[in-house]
């Protein structure tokens, strides 16, 4: 696939095939492309936790908060949650602030797991005390992310914004997750 | 390319074959990945200046400071400077902060431009005020990234961290670019 290709597939994935595993070796392949990838003033200040296994899964999962814009969908129902878990922490030893080197390091992760069949979303809405406590996570860690992964069980079509320049996403009755995007013309300055 | 390969070959190029052009097409499929990518609560609040004609690019190179671990060299000479430039900016009409999304942003564009045969170098070191007033940006933009793109014409190599972990890259008398990283146990906890 190309990159635009994999960029196309890669959509925010919210339901899953829960029973597709993925295993731990998948989750050290795409934590070593964030590792490739570059990092403000090469410090590398990003760690992970990854979670592969059903009851640490579900530890991180009820700390999770899914797609503000559906109002009536608390998140995946068991058997349409994620497989898999990264949890993307910041180590203040190593730097106070983590500046852009989460967004490079989910998306290098995403587009990894795209070509291997997987989709994903990226959660920034946690209950980080919460999710501390229940993992055991030590006060080093400041964390900044999830990365939900399972096999996409969705399908997400991207669309020009609704009237009025509506760029809330939402789900139609068959399901189906419609995404509003800004055109490109939009997107350039001059 | 696989995604691993792209990823091992995107590294932060900082001088280029400054001859060969990019022209604005190739710029603008670069912002259609950004497009096409997350954004936190899809506000897509990223707008993007490009720049391909040597004049403009002249005005961005003044306002940028180059590889701060490298003392001795005040940056890309003229012949080996970008070719283009990608300049990304928040626009606060949209967003107060735009969080993940500038890093999510710059990885689509890498790996795209080295899928192309390009290469970059993501650049936060700006004289902002500075580059406003020369490119005349309207305060409605916050100056974020500036994204160095053109051939590369160096040899960057990835090796473990040195002696104390050392993270700091180096060139070495061949001017080949030495760029330590933390090794994959480091970076996974638990």
């Amino acid at each position: 696939m190309t990159i635009k290709e994999i960029v196309l597939k890669n959509r925010s994935y919210r339901r899953f095939h829960q029973d597709v595993r993925i295993d731990f070796n998948i989750l050290k392949e795409l934590v070593e492309l964030t590792r490739l990838s570059a990092s403000g003033g090469n410090i590398q200040p990003l760690k992970y936790i990854l979670s592969f296994e059903s009851e640490k899964n579900e530890r991180i999962f009820r700390n999770l908060a899914w797609a503000a814009y559906l109002k009536n969908w608390p998140g995946p129902v068991e058997g349409e949650r994620p497989a898999a878990y990264i949890i993307v922490m910041g180590d203040k030893k190593l730097k106070d602030s983590f500046g852009y080197d989460p967004g490079i390091a989910v998306q290098s992760m995403l587009l990894g797991a795209v070509e291997k069949g997987l989709g994903g979303c990226i959660i920034g809405s946690i209950s980080k005390d919460s999710l501390r406590k229940d993992l055991n996570i030590a006060n080093q860690y400041e964390i900044l992310l999830v990365l939900a992964l399972g096999k996409p069980k969705e399908i997400v079509i991207i669309e020009p914004l609704g009237p009025n320049g509506e760029i809330r996403y939402w789900r139609d009755d068959d399901g189906v997750h419609h995404v509003p995007k800004r055109s490109l013309e939009e997107l350039i300055v001059g």
